[in-house]
């Protein structure tokens, strides 16, 4: 097939007269399409390649969109949307970025249901979706698709609890391709081999279990085998778990021998898979890497837990091997995440988590109770929080400031510079009183040899790094040097300003503040949304005086694929908008 | 054995020496003693009595404090005190009020290893400890203790997933009464019931498919079955699973046979179970309950959601039956509820989720990804977001204007009076457009006929209640009222001031707002922390305009066993001091 031909298919209607040959001929079309889109522009590879059949198989069977297919995280939707409408964004390179790489109802409303990029909530949406169709009197099919690796976060466990007390059509579709980002890593992992290795029949099965019927299908990647299954549990009138074996990577052997790195990837070579960019040199992660490996070996209570995602934190296989025991990873489970190290800190080890800022939304109630309240000295190193970071609606690192700062008890601590970085985790690994949070700066790393590093960060303490004037640079995190840029071109203009690094977002520096009660004005830029976060809690603590404050930072808003630097420009957050500020008010 | 007896037992080392039969009196002593303070004092009633013969057994068998158990959420622990050095905290009335109804590491920091009160998180914590143990070489016993309605929670399943994977001790003690806080619901609890009806031979196994090993005890009242299958684990090598199958409320019969009402209880006549104070008249959960049971009576496509937690919300037993199948209870699984109640507005339902304020930070994420960023037009309606709501440390309700008002596109709506309450909720449930929140007002149901109710609600619309002179109050929700008041009582002096009910905290009102800047003076007070809130919006907001802002609130702290009244005084949310303040100012 051409990619004329493929583009001739404008929904899934148009596959559905389709012989099992021409479907097995469309499948080969679409891989060859998808891995030259992938190779030349980067994307999830693994999750998609290995769903190609499932998906064309469930579009073919299922009465779609009549009938409701829940995608969980929807990363392995490349497939989905080059059926139903968008074949133009993998075939043709000028349309690549015509579609995101998540399911999205702004392009399709009536395939793409949910604006989907956390793991693990097909199933609880699509058990609402059934029970809005029995109230209603409706008929049609409600199918969640989750993979192997989200079934260990626990709201996809909620929804399949719940789920199956629906006793109506219910059908989850279980993508098990033996991988999670990384490798797998729980109990329900040996019971999903297990069923693998006795296609379908062994016992115990975690499915039946929780109140299934259960289906098994060995080849996951054999249009003949999911046509059967998926026509044999349509309309079916219970619920059902339909468990696919598929292979992670089908099709593109660099991806199939290197699931780990061909989960998601930028642009590479097809054939040996070698990145087409080059190494972008010095990054927080390998600095926290470093350091994290470096006190692990000298220290045998330090343990480096993640929560199903190794590598977004520089964790190589590598590097966990060198941890050996020391390091831990949960699987998709940042609640388990946050209340194994409250144990382990309990226990006497010093534990560190390193959490992408868009997860670790997922256990605010194990920061506030299990650790925050509790008072367990565990650290938290947050990456991606920052404007800097990812920039899909569903993965934004702008809400962590607010979330964690305003927990009573939680430090949160702002480096600006790799040195500060270090010295913080380094502080927070050796004490063992506070719990600590300490968010990674955005952007490019930077260096700031004249650093005063701290003997104690618990205490609200602001690094004065000028002082002058009657105006205040407050810059947090990736934004100080923003600030010092601006102190600097006013410096040039003959206006001194003071300068401070707040250190610090959880509480304030009330001594430091007093002092700016006389001032003309105080700017804070952050790196996190406005609203609640720390800005505000400056403009309350000055409020009764007669400086004027302004509080620069992200709006509360999803924003979808933005642009850093227009954002950055619009919010006010260029050394130049800071200076002509000041300029205005001096 | 008086009293007195029981006196003498200041550890479990008291009790370690004793026969059957000795261990037998214990127990029925304990349970006298203990039927004698919840009748007299209220409390966790049936959870404490059914686990009386499990926790001598536990203290009996194992080693603690060397040997370690953690209480899942922690409200059957009274037996546990009394064995743990606080016996006269149930023995003697004076002493009652000596112990919490937690698990209270300030109480016995040997003993009570965490401060818990939410439901689910035992496993995870527990498994953390095993893991500090396994890394120091250590040889203790690791016992998490979780019930059956506890098991719902995903982090319990994500605990047992990781806990798993330990391949070290690790005993995971189930309490199955057969019944959550209400009955159970969940496709898991299908399976206990299997398990318990074949005495523990039965397949599937829940948790054996998640890589436990698996014992059973029928009799789980019966201190002879329990010893023996304490030994029978105690210093196992491998993680394992102690199903136990016991008697929620035993031994009284009031609460033997009425299980959710004396789940918790105020205090009760031992004889009748009747409540011995009288009906405090019309509450704010009375007038939900009536309100969505009219709406669902009129409409089909309206249906009220809870998380294990009817009672607290106002629905009965009688007010679920009668709402059949539009009354859904998704067990205890937060995560799940607002996933469902996305999943149901998706498929054009008008869902209704009620939360208690401390329970809803468990699906934050939820909130954020699947409703608000997915735009669903759901309604989530908050109980007890108050300072006179609960006041265990655990079950604050103090957090949720910062938690949810920060999430983009939720609107969260803060009625002052029970006509406005009725209104918003009446407003979101007819609306389809807008994700809202509405939070239960605090504290006494106030009236206000001369409510100004909204066609709309979606966008910030300040209620402009008297405007005059260069101070305004802004009182929100439960505050209004007390707002109110001190302008009334500064009218009295002669001093004009704007009174304003902001309506909604989630926007501000940004024309009103304008309209303050020439002023001298604007105090906010709300029913939440001051960090991340409403009021510090407002500072933001006016920070470079000349007029001073005071934000009135309740301060960052996990407050324990606090008087509301006190509170109130000491924040300065009372009305003389709010009029002191203004006059001070004028």
């Amino acid at each position: 097939m051409t990619a004329a031909d493929l583009e001739k298919i404008l929904s899934p209607a148009d596959i559905r007269g389709k012989s099992i040959e021409e479907l097995a001929q469309l499948a080969s079309a679409m891989r060859k399409t998808l891995i030259e889109k992938l190779a030349a522009h980067g994307g999830h590879v693994g999750p998609n390649l290995g769903m190609i059949e499932a998906i064309i198989a469930l579009h073919y069977v299922f009465d779609t969109p009549n009938d409701k297919i829940v995608f969980d995280v929807s990363h392995q939707t490349y497939p989905h949307k080059m059926l139903t409408g968008r074949m133009k964004a993998f075939t043709e390179p000028a349309h690549y970025d015509d579609v995101t790489g998540y399911t999205a109802p702004e392009e399709n409303p009536e395939y793409d249901l949910f604006s989907l990029g956390h793991t693990s909530s097909s199933v609880a949406l699509a058990a609402g979706l059934a029970k809005a169709r029995d109230l209603a009197g409706g008929e049609e099919n409600v199918v969640a698709v989750i993979g192997d690796g989200s079934l260990s976060g626990g709201v996809a466990f909620e929804g399949l609890d719940y789920g199956a007390t629906l006793g109506t059509n219910f059908i989850v579709v279980v993508n098990d391709n033996d991988m999670s980002i990384a490798e797998n890593h729980g109990g329900i992992y040996a019971d999903l081999h297990l069923l693998r290795n006795t296609n379908g029949t062994g016992e115990p099965n975690l499915f039946r279990s929780m109140g299934y019927a259960y289906r098994y299908v060995n080849y996951g990647n054999d249009l003949r085998s999911l046509i059967d299954m998926f026509r044999s549990v349509k309309d079916i009138k219970y619920p059902v778990v339909v468990h696919l074996n598929t292979m992670k990577g089908m099709g593109l052997p660099v991806a199939e021998a290197n699931k780990e790195a061909f989960h998601f990837s930028g642009p590479f070579n097809p054939e040996t898979g070698a990145p087409v960019m080059a190494d972008a040199g010095e990054d927080y992660e390998g600095i926290f890497t470093s350091l994290m490996s470096e006190l692990m070996s000298q220290r045998k209570d330090v343990v480096t837990i993640t929560a199903g995602t190794p590598g977004a934190i520089g964790f190589s296989k590598e590097l966990r091997k060198a941890a050996g025991k020391q390091f831990v990873d949960v699987g998709i489970a940042e609640q388990a995440a946050v209340d194994v190290a409250s144990g382990l800190a309990k226990g006497g080890m010093r534990p560190v988590v390193g959490f992408v800022s868009t997860f670790l939304q997922r256990a605010y109630d194990q920061f506030a109770q299990d650790i925050a309240l509790n008072h367990q000295a565990a650290t938290f190193v947050v990456f991606y929080g920052s404007v800097f970071g990812m920039n899909d609606e569903t993965h934004l690192g702008f809400f962590d400031i607010s979330l964690l700062s305003n927990i009573p008890g939680l430090l949160v601590l702002t480096p600006t510079s790799k040195e500060e970085y270090e010295a913080m985790i380094r502080w927070a690994v050796d004490q063992k009183t506070v719990p600590v949070v300490v968010r990674t700066p955005g952007g490019q790393v930077v260096s700031r040899k004249d650093i005063d590093i701290l003997k104690d960060y618990s205490h609200p303490s602001y690094e004065i790094v000028r002082e002058g004037g009657k105006v205040a640079l407050i810059g947090v995190g990736t934004f100080f040097e923003t600030m010092k840029e601006a102190a600097d071109k006013l410096k040039t203009k003959g206006i001194e300003v003071t300068l401070i690094n707040p250190r610090s977002v959880s509480e304030l520096d009330k001594s430091a503040l007093d002092r700016l009660k006389d001032y003309s004005l105080v700017i804070t830029a952050e790196d996190g949304v406005v609203d609640g976060g720390y800005g505000q809690k400056v403009a309350s603590y000055l409020g009764t005086s007669s400086v004027k404050v302004v509080n620069l930072g992200l709006p509360k808003k999803f924003l979808n694929k933005y642009s850093a630097k227009e954002l950055v420009e619009a919010c006010g957050l260029t050394s130049d908008s800071i200076a002509e500020r000041v300029e205005a008010e001096a």
